[in-house]
């Protein structure tokens, strides 16, 4: 009988590319020297992964979910409750979940800047201060700051849904009021009309507005909910796998969606900043020793999907050099007999700018897993590497099975 | 238009394996000489496949429901009826199955013994003659003796249902009387509970049992079921297929999962032992005789399995080479036109001694495939094949396409 190993996920977001005019046609992975990584892919096997589905571009929200194992396409409720996670909002059972915009209305309750000139923190901070506290008809409005004019509101009490309309005309002119898609949902729509109309009344002559109307500049005076969900119906982590979860992220809604499905998120230092400045040594340092306490440990770094939205090939492969230097940090101080998945949420392409549905390459070292041979690991060599392509959400069932902790199905 | 063909199974039980410490990191298949299998390697199409889904460790009943082209996740209704089925005991459309052991209680009706001192054959068989023929509320209580202490149980009658617990504690103590999970299933539980009163009524001064009192070994004076599941809802191979089909196997287990399916089990002789000293040669004879009746022949060979259970690499490797031998002289003696696949239902890595969710090697030769060129039947070069990464289930339906034996879909 095996003894049973720890799994650690080096997920590097938004690595995967597509061939760039600037690199000879080549992706950043292909075209920058990676000694560390190609040792692992050796003496490991590889593969490529469609991390929801071929050609469906993830989010971050529902690429990470797919990572810890649940198919988006089953508990995936809606922005609302992920985005609220990801900026610490974690709601409960039964509440219904929001995301907001601070917006400029006219006192004839006409969209005049959806989202207030950008308006931010520590103003935004300001403005949620005043609003939190509020009690409607029984449920209490829970609001919190994200960046800029961005927000989450939380809607806790009895007989909630979902199944309402946006309160944000996503245009401007006349403000629409929120209505109930189904006839349990009419109580709902109006909490929310009802806490629109009070967040005016808050904010129109707070300080903060007042500021920015001698500053001409638009006002904050409104909160416009959107994209209503209710707690998705994830089973934690540690009871769907028998596993206890951290994760070791510096971006917040990386942490949101872990803490959502029960892994413990990790404090980070201000070193590891979840920007391209991090400190990725430190991080995978944390994550190693995070391994003494935890058998799973999902690693999160983020400055390769900056530099993708940067649209900034050189700057990708500069952070691709650091990561293979981080990979031969693990390889010198992971403990013995872990396995370990080096991969991506998604591919952000730096001729796109943005997310995209192209396979992320995806390589698993564990001790007696059957070598793929000299190989470097990058979205062309992984293709033919000996795990194919798979899904992302078979992704931890089979890093469980190299860790001998799945169990056998049927006698 | 072609003629249909007739096509081959050739089941190599728990098969595929890990990198080794005994054999320089490699596989059994990758270190052992298998000239007959590259050669069929070489004119056929190779892949790996997911027997279940990846990552997830089927069990042999699992493995083979789905090498038979059903979804074990919608079929397989848990161990007990396709154990009783593996024991020989097939149940019927409103019967209700449970694995069973044969156990030692004292006269406070507390466990002793769980396994009656592993008592076995010939006194189990003797002990089952007495318990068979009871009838209990109008539901007939089938029993018949398994390996060791192990038996099966089938009830019979109107009105079952399998949502009863356990009467087995499956530890020492108290016995727990069965219970029923819904109302419907409470007839249930009564009819087991007062089975386990008879049993222990009727063989507690069994003769067998004075016998064993005499010699002071823990009597088998009860016998406990557990894993009550229904009859599976499977639709029979022929009218699913359109093909008769054969199963040649020297393992219960497998017969009694391929007779549940509908499939002929045929007579073994005594050299075809489904351990490590059967016939193999003589097993495929009797495989490609069957093929003369039979449209679709599966052909089991566990001797794989049993030397990856004992952690013996080099056992494995020299098995492997009979089996090349096997492949050598199926070459030599097949009809025309065959198609054959050779696979596992799962693997059983010898650094792990048991089964695991890693894809199977799969190599599939018929007339007409597109060749894959020089190729070996291993882990790491099946991988690389045409056939790509593919699930159980879909194989006997890509079989079925070469064998002409396909519908289209459409028009």
């Amino acid at each position: 009988m095996q003894a049973v190993k720890k799994i650690l996920f080096v997920v590097m977001d938004g690595l995967g590319d597509r061939g760039c005019k600037d690199l000879n046609g080549f992706t950043p992975l292909q075209y920058t020297d990676t000694p560390n990584f190609d040792r692992f892919a050796e003496n490991g096997s590889s593969g490529i992964m469609d991390v929801i589905s071929p050609g469906v571009a993830p989010g971050s929200d529902t690429a990470h979910l797919s990572l810890l194992g649940y198919d988006p396409n089953k508990v995936y409720t809606g922005r609302g409750p992920f985005e609220a996670a990801g900026i610490g909002l974690i709601s409960r059972k039964g509440d219904i979940a929001f995301r907001c915009n601070f917006s400029t209305v006219n006192d004839k309750f006409e969209l005049t800047d959806r989202r207030a000139g950008r308006v931010k923190a520590p103003e935004t901070t300001e403005l949620v201060k005043a609003l939190n506290g509020m009690v409607i008809d029984g449920v209490e409005a829970i609001v919190k700051e994200g960046t800029e004019h961005r927000a989450a509101l939380l809607l806790r009490g009895a007989n909630l849904s979902p199944d309402v309309t946006d309160a944000d005309p996503h245009e401007l002119g006349p403000l629409p009021l929120s209505k109930g898609r189904t006839e349990e949902a009419e109580f709902t729509a109006s909490v929310v009309n009802k806490f629109v109309r009070s967040s005016y009344e808050m904010m129109k002559d707070h300080p903060v507005n007042l500021e920015r109307r001698r500053k001409g500049l638009p006002e904050a005076n409104i909160l416009l909910p959107r994209g209503a969900g209710s707690f998705p119906n994830i089973i934690p982590f540690r009871e769907k796998n028998g596993m206890a979860g951290a994760c070791v992220a510096g971006v917040g809604m990386i942490k949101g969606i872990c803490g959502i499905c029960g892994l413990d998120v990790i404090d980070m230092p201000p070193e590891c900043t979840g920007g391209l400045d991090t400190d990725m040594i430190k991080k995978a340092d944390i994550a190693l020793k995070a391994l003494d306490e935890y058998d799973f440990v999902l690693m999160n770094v983020k400055a390769t999907d900056i530099s993708g939205h940067d649209g900034n090939a050189k700057q990708k492969c500069a952070i691709i050099s650091r990561l293979d230097e981080m990979a031969g940090h693990i390889r010198k101080n992971m403990p013995k007999g872990l396995v370990i998945a080096f991969t991506a949420d998604h591919c952000t392409p730096v001729e796109v700018g943005d997310h995209t549905g192209d396979p992320v390459p995806l390589m698993i070292y564990a001790e007696s897993i059957v070598k793929d041979g000299a190989m470097h690991f990058n979205e062309l060599d992984c293709s033919k590497g000996r795990i194919g392509r798979i899904r992302g959400h078979d992704l931890l069932q089979i890093c469980m099975d190299l860790a001998g902790r799945s169990e056998k199905f049927g006698a």
